[in-house]
């Protein structure tokens, strides 16, 4: 199976040129499954709840989630993709899922970054897994990745990939991304975007860089740091179904869930 | 607040030896805490039941604990140490933190690797801290690392510093630490022992860079791969206490329990 990341730098608020941006670079390279940047049809530095208004759509049904849905046709590939949701008067700065046959899942991000604890409301779902025909994939976006609760709920329910769409600031998260596939043994797509937004007074400079990153904490590929970029890997998703370390141990087996009840305390 | 770690090549059987040279080296440092590495004593290529029954020792009470707590009075200093501990008809793969005052607590490892397996029973205690004066520490030995859950409960617990006995063989713990330390704000002395030991038709060659990781996933210090060597650092515990990324983010306080059951949940 081949998977992969587009990087590029997405212009804020000009939904169909990121688009079409897409499609062309989608255009130069055969996947299974593509991962997109977070929020990469608007852009991510919003400054008033009346542009994440504006720029918000529905999933299903917004106009992004349908140009997605026919490039998934047309490339015959599954794509994860971060966009800015409405639902009602919320809005969720969320990943859709759509294949082939058109929309299949939303992740609403579950644990906000900065200002978009003012913009968007914090993802109200759990943690989910789909299964896209012959690999389980995950979804988190971008700060999730902190918390090594997320990428480990994924994993434990059965994730193969974690498609990880992101628009990183800072220079931890490629290198903690091979700790956290080491401990779940699993594979995953980070996907960042590149270029800096100036707006409102204020000024955000992405780091690119996106990683696939194998089971063994190995980087399969890393693209650069300000370029446009496509990166695709062949990966064999049995490696990550496999979490035994030796004969006596297993990733997972081996956890002793009996002295981890500190891990669910609300300690606020 | 200073602490340490102390890296050496244990001789196997050799307790007094060992033990002698742990007096030597820590007497060439001054340090609040010092770590040492995991079955520091005996040495940890154990070959059968009865070399496990012959050196394992009752904590407190056997000598090893009895010369860490007069080499803890004397250095004025804290020690975790990891030995082999003999409780009735059992056997535990342990650490001790001893002090001034003398023995303080046992911590019996948790996750434990390969024929450890066959040697220990598992840990069957909880994670614990402990309040060692203006600084709470936690334990874990070697594997427990892996699982991030090790270092999360002991972080989540108040540990500032957690203490890290290991006899590494693979490559991957030190980089790991400085994911473990990032994601929790903490500090981590990870002690590692040098050397070959070949024994029983088995050989294991262990890694040294025993390591000091500071809370931003720097390391502040790590020793070369194959000398003694003692390893001190000046840190400010208070950087640990404070969980705050930004105005907006908090490690601790923005992790979403209510999406993290599947953490306990059993999947053998």
């Amino acid at each position: 199976m081949k998977v992969g990341f587009i990087q590029f730098d997405p212009v804020f608020g000009d939904i169909e040129g990121n688009i079409d941006t897409v499609k062309r670079l989608a255009d130069s390279a055969d996947a299974d499954l593509f991962v997109l940047p977070e929020l990469f049809n608007t852009g991510y530095l919003f400054t008033s709840h009346e542009e994440v208004a504006e720029l918000s759509e529905e999933i299903p049904g917004g106009r992004t989630t349908e140009a997605l849905s026919d490039l998934s046709r047309k490339k015959n590939a599954w794509i994860v993709a971060g966009l800015a949701e409405r639902s009602g008067k919320n809005f969720y700065n969320s990943a859709v899922l759509v294949g082939p046959d058109g929309y299949r899942a939303t992740y609403r991000k579950i644990h906000l970054f900065f200002e978009e604890t003012v913009w968007f409301n914090p993802g109200d779902g759990e943690f989910q897994v789909y299964d896209i025909g012959g690999c389980t994939v995950g979804i988190m976006i971008c700060f999730d990745w902190i918390f090594p609760e997320s990428m480990r709920v994924l994993s434990l329910m059965g994730a193969d990939v974690i498609c990880h769409s992101a628009n990183l600031v800072l220079p931890f998260c490629q290198d903690a991304m091979k700790t956290r596939c080491l401990e779940n043994r699993v594979f995953a797509v980070t996907a960042n975007r590149t270029g800096t937004e100036e707006r409102g007074g204020k000024s955000l400079s992405y780091t690119g860089k996106s990683q696939i990153t194998g089971t063994r904490g190995n980087v399969l590929f890393q693209a650069g740091e300000g370029i446009e970029e496509v990166g695709i890997v062949e990966i064999d998703v049995n490696e990550a179904r496999n979490k035994e370390v030796n004969e006596y141990n297993n990733l997972f087996d081996d956890r002793r869930t009996d002295f981890y009840s500190a891990l669910l305390k609300d300690n606020k």
